[in-house]
This record gives structure tokens, sequence and C-alpha cells, in this order.
């Protein structure tokens, strides 16, 4: 790509721009947010373990897109907190069913035992639930001063994120293909279009709706968050080499131990790089129409590239 | 309770309603609709799970009851299809979930091999996750000609019953009282209105809801919906001692294998049938308003009373 005079300025313009603390800001919001929403009462084990893995941290990357996007497209950050906070119990959700013994058989997560080595399998297995149910019911009854039209598109948007035309369908995939030698680059494509991309893209394309943004500007969303949702996932494979359980805060060189395909293993880690770059890129093109007001997904896309854990 | 001339002719008048018939014609409905709501895309093994539990059979009750109540408050079948459909969606879910070697380790389920026995405990409790999911994306896209607020209403609701605070939080109290000799007859009831009778409230709630019923029949429902719930309960656990694995479909006895406080060891057999059809008679009585019209839904109560498995 030929770097022309103009997108130089718009790179160090952006550059400029705080992304840090933008994070930062934005992620008390959501931790905030997140902890009201779960109070403890009877039984009390079962809210413990669902605020236990939804309250471990994280960078809070759903739900900051949501609201994010929100915003870019003309909405408030209140319209969007309920499903910013069901987008992170979804995320939580699917970590803790991954993490179970029967399926990746992980113990450590976010730095911290995963939810089944705390308070068991069953009650693991139960929390996800919880969180999932949670998340439709908060989003049902907390979001306010958005269009009916718009909110049962979003909850309908969230199921299918979930679902087998989503996670699930990406993690049954992945499941299947653990230690098979023959994996394509579009098989691996499939699983982490649904495994990490659908939530990703569901989380900005949510903001976007609830803030009643016009078909246009979905679609050119859509294609930002595929693109980083696919990028992020080429970067978690590279870490998963390249780091240590600490900076991880999860068990490092799974991927390998499992014979899992993963594109550095297809690719190698130069040109798994590469290609993240490209689509980075790519999803910044999108955003141009939006000028300055897309400085903060343009700075999360470049992040994504850049993170180290 | 003195039985008036009034009441005896409308139990003779109730007992010429085909039950049989309305049941079996309900069930045809409902089982053709969940066979199409799910069709088997890639990956094939995550659908196939789903379906496998789905359309395993089972009476149908929950979506049944939603149908039912949706017609006596003014509305059709079309709308309350697709709830109809989520309800036995989440009920599958729990069944699924439930039987897991984590949680009551089943084998048997509708008198066929359990999920994850067939399909793996990995993929069972994926199956589960994606029915979930699956039922408030079907409510949300496939729910025509109701008031938004009402169908808003409705997810939420679906929401909370599967949580923390219903089916979830039942089943966390019932592992947690396993083996225990201190179960009082208030800690069960806790469990059984969480883990049965939250589910089949809001089968009849949101059958109500969905056709835009009013406040005061919809409180006068919930009380009937709480009672069956109850009563259906206490049923199971009569027939869990008394009946054989092929009459249940399910393994047999289990409760007093695994030392779990039931309606019959705190109050003995003879005490646990009475109570049901009290609750039953109760329940029938809140159907008095709407005369002919809740036959189907006082037949139902009496047929919960008396059902074999």
């Amino acid at each position: 790509m030929v770097m022309t005079g103009e997108d130089h300025v718009t790179q160090i313009e952006t550059s400029c721009f705080d992304l840090v603390s933008y994070l930062k800001e934005k992620k008390q919001l959501v931790e905030a947010a997140l902890d009201a929403s779960i109070p403890i009462t009877c039984p009390e084990k079962i809210y413990e373990a669902m605020r236990y893995s939804l309250l471990a941290g994280g960078k809070r990357l759903r739900p900051i897109l949501c609201l994010t996007t929100c915003e870019l497209m003309g909405g408030t950050v209140e319209m969007a907190l309920p499903t910013a906070c069901a987008l992170e119990m979804i995320h939580t959700m699917s970590l803790i069913h991954d993490d179970l013994p029967a399926m990746d058989n992980d113990d450590y997560r976010r730095g911290q035992l995963t939810n089944h080595k705390v308070y068991g399998e069953d009650i693991a297995i139960l929390a996800g639930d919880a969180l999932l149910s949670y998340a439709f019911e908060h989003v049902a009854t907390q979001t306010h001063n958005v269009s009916l039209t718009n909110l049962v598109d979003v909850i309908a948007r969230l199921g299918r994120t979930v679902g087998a035309a989503g996670l699930v369908g990406g993690q049954v995939l992945d499941l299947e293909s653990e230690g098979k030698s023959n994996i394509t680059s579009d098989i691996l494509k499939f699983i982490h279009v649904h495994k990490t991309g659908a939530l990703l893209e569901t989380s900005v394309v949510s903001g976007a709706i609830l803030a009643g943004a016009n078909l246009e500007d979905i679609e050119r969303l859509s294609h930002y968050a595929q693109n980083i949702g696919l990028a992020f996932q080429i970067i978690d494979d590279i870490l998963d080499i390249t780091s240590t359980q600490a900076e991880l805060g999860k068990t490092a060189g799974k991927d390998k131990q499992a014979q899992k395909a993963t594109y550095p293993s297809l690719w190698g880690l130069e040109e798994s790089q590469k290609q993240a770059q490209i689509l980075i890129e790519d999803a910044i093109a999108q955003l141009a129409p939006y000028g300055r007001e897309a400085y903060p997904l343009e700075a999360i896309a470049r992040f994504i590239v850049s993170r180290k854990n």
C-alpha cells in the first residue's frame, strides 16, 4: 500500500489520540456496570461463581466496541451499556464452558484458576448457563430509549452469535480439528470467524443498531469488525507461541501441545503477522467516511495487532 | 371442599372435553414446528446433537400450555408458536445439562441414551448452549403480529426463567441438598419452584402476554401455573418411587439412590398425592371466570395428577 500525504497526516493525528486513557475510561464504566448487574442472592454459590469469572478483569474489548460504535453512530453510552454487559456475559460464558475438562481442560484463565477449578464442574456449567440466559434478560429489561424494533434485532443477533451459527459452531469444528494434520486455511478461517469473529462483529454491529444506524453504515462496520476479528485471532495464535503464561494470564503453548492448526503453523510467524496487518489496514479503510469521530475504532484496530496479551 | 351442584355439572362437562385428542393435535403442531426450526447445516454434528434431544418426544407440556393460554386470552397459535418452541428448547437444554456426569450423571432420558452418551460430553454441553441461545434467536426473529413491548417482556421472562433466579438456581440448591438429611419442605419447595415451576409458569404466562392479556388475567394464570408446577413435581417424585424405568423412560428410583429429599420422603406417598390434588383444585379454581374456554387448561391440570410418566 502506497501511503499518500493525507494518509500520513491522518495516521499522525490518530497516533495522538490517547487510546490508553480512552480504553481505561470505558473499561471503568463497563466494570462498574458489570459489578452492579449481578447482585448476590440465594443460592449465593451460583451468583458468586458467575461474578468470579465475569469480574475477573480482561480487556473488555467487546463491550467497549459496542459502546464506541453506538457513540460513533450518534447514540449514547446509556443506550448501549446493557448490551455491552450482555456481550461480556456471553464471552465469559463461552470461556467458562470452553475451559471445562470435557473441552479444552484449562486450569488458568485471566491469571486465576478457571471457574470449575474453584467451584466444581457442575457449578461451572450452571454458571455459564446462567450468564447466558441473564445476558438476554439484562438486555431486554435494562435497555431504554432504543426503538423496540432495533432492540429485538440486537437480541436476535446475540442469540445467533452464541449458537451453532456462531461461537458454538466454531468450537465444535475446533474440537473436531484437534490433532488432524489436514486442516486447511479455509477450515481454520471457518473456526475463527465463528469462534471469535462472530461475537466481535455482533459487538460492533449491535452498538450501531442500538443507535439507529442505517444499513450502509451497518455493512461498513460489519466489514471493519470481521477484519479485526480475524486479525485478533491471528495475533492470539502468535501470542500462544511467543508469550509466557505470566504474560498471557492463561496457559501458553497450548495450541502446539494440542496439535492445533493455527495461522503460524500454516503460514509461519512472519506471514501471519503480515496478514494480520493487512486485515487491520482494510478494517481502518472502512472508517474513512467518519473522519475523526472514528479515531477510537481506528486506534482499537491498531491496538489489536500490537497487543502483548 | 364441598362440591356444589354447579361444580358437579362443570366437572362432568370437563370430563367430556377430549383432552387426549386436544393434546395430540397440539403436540403434532409443536413437533412439526420444532422439526422445522433447526435444519442441519455445517458443522452437522452439533445440529444433529441438538435435534437428537429436541425431537426425542416427551409430552411437550410447556409449549402446549403456552399455545393454550395464548388462545384462551384471544391470541392465535401462530402468535405463540415460536415461543412455544423456545420453551421446549430451553427445557431440553436443561435436561441435557442436568444429565451430564458432572451433574445427575444419567444414561437414559425419554427412553433413549442421554445426549452425552451418544455425542460425548463436550458436544452435549455445546448442544445445550446452542439450544439455549437459539431459543432467544427463534423468538426474536420468528414472532409476528405481537406487540413488541409484549415480545420483549416475554424474552425477559424467558431469560429470568433459565438463570440463577429460575432453573439454574433450583438445580444448584438441588445439587447442594443431595445426601443431606435436614432438608425442610421449605427448601424442597424452593428447589421445585425454581427447577420445575418457573418454566411451567413462564410457559403459561408468556402465552397470555403474547396475546396481550391484562395484568389481572396474567396474575390469575400465574397462580394457576404455580400450583400445577408444584403438583407436577410432587407427582414426579411419587412416580420415581412407584414406576419402573420402562414406564418413565428414564432411570427410576434415582431420588432414593441419591438420597434426595422428596415430597414422599417428607410427607409419605398418600399425603403427597393429597397435596398434589389440593394444588390442582386450587389451580382449577383460578380458571372460573373463563368458563368453557378454559376446559383445556382445566383438563391439563387434572392430567398432571393422574399421569403415569
